[in-house]
């Protein structure tokens, strides 16, 4: 288990966005995995909470992460759908995702983010996603390149 | 038109977050927006391409102003879902979105995103979502405090 | 309870969609439902499993149903996204559903779909989405009447 | 462009769930295509309104027909999120479904749902998806017997 979380350590230190925001890791488990990231101003929107944006990041590398215990690292998540169901102020982003279904080549997965602080914790939005396997994401960055 | 763009963008400016990431506005219209955003390597994941949380938050953000100008500026995305298509490596992440339908109290958006680089463009995600007037959002965090 | 269980039932056999296909409600809690439908030739798309728009369907109406529970009957789904995690080729569908955060006018709920034969039950799907009071369905109805 | 419509016709007729409710092809193109379905009372739900599920399966189905066309019959939708935009009473739907991107394994699809009555067309459903060769469900299928 130390070298599971050793891993996912390494990996988050290896992503410049993740220390840029100050994503840390708190758990990794054989299916299951806790991303975290303190509130800080330069985090916020115009209204004073967290941008959607930050959330959605956490939520959505907390998704990879936890596809990576059952696929390996070389994984990204290929889509995903987020809810929001509070508005956060303050206090530590904990985002907890664990895969609900794993095949050889992609992996669905659900991540729940809550706000802790003071003892207390809220949910505050609810994803749910695919990983794939890295080799699937380079076959499509070959096909059609102006698809759009 | 000018209005409309000075507002958008003096709302960009206050998001501590976009101000951090580099975001700039490029266009609104009237029911229509793109952001864009310049890729550095501060914005990487680990396997040396854009994190997924970069182009989310930037769709997330195209969504809510696109829905802001249908609803006013007191806006939130309530929720969306993002398909990445194509890693990025490099070149100027623009985020286009449009308002598809809008009621009183919230707004259906797409948004497109791209990325430009030596005059090519690239569709790299696709995001859908909804926009939300913030008192839904008020009603919501004074409901439930542990729903979670 | 036997007051909501007989509730649950009443809508559902008031649906003339579900009497078509078949549904049933297996059980109604607090904040959970459960609706089942049996698997028939008739439920099938052309490689021998069963539709996805039967399992999305039983989903969207077991989502639409917890919601029901905390917001009450006049109650529809706005919106929500579903992953298919295997092919159904007999058996018994079960969609279970949850409220997840319940604010005044919307609820974010969860549903899991299971197919059960002999004693056996495995995950086929998982969904998640948002219920929203009618009226402001009827809202965005009398709104905008070409967004299209 | 004959043999592209005759084979979707052929596939459409062969899903059984296609023909109890009654959707026929309206048009297949190199890579978009619609379906329609016209309302009647047994595709209803309580409150009078077109069930969202059948709404959800017409956009489903668009979605795994356009992937179709460019990934060949053997594909089912893998994923895909929905937004209802407006309930329906009357009229026939119609789903609009065209390939915004595509690899050798999956495409991603867009669809919008309208309903036609009398000269006039609204949008009443928005859905994003992708879909996915069968080759990786039946990979999916004979993993993880009990994932749930």
């Amino acid at each position: 288990m130390t070298d599971l979380v050793d891993r996912a350590r390494g990996a988050l230190l290896a992503q410049p966005f993740s220390v840029l925001l100050g994503t840390e890791l708190m758990h990794a488990g054989t299916n299951e995995l806790a991303l975290c990231l303190p509130v800080r101003e330069e985090l916020k929107q115009q209204h004073g909470f967290v941008h959607g944006g930050v959330i959605s990041y956490l939520a959505d590398n907390a998704l990879t992460f936890a596809g990576a215990l059952v696929l390996g690292p070389r994984v990204v998540t290929g889509e995903y759908k987020i809810n929001y169901l509070r508005p956060v102020l303050s206090g530590t982003l904990v985002a907890r995702a664990n895969v609900i279904h794993a095949g050889r080549q992609q992996a669905t997965c659900q991540c729940s983010v809550y706000v802790m602080e003071g003892g207390d914790e809220w949910l505050v939005a609810l994803a749910q996603g695919t990983v794939v396997r890295m080799s699937d994401l380079d076959e499509q960055r070959s096909a059609a390149p102006r698809a759009g």
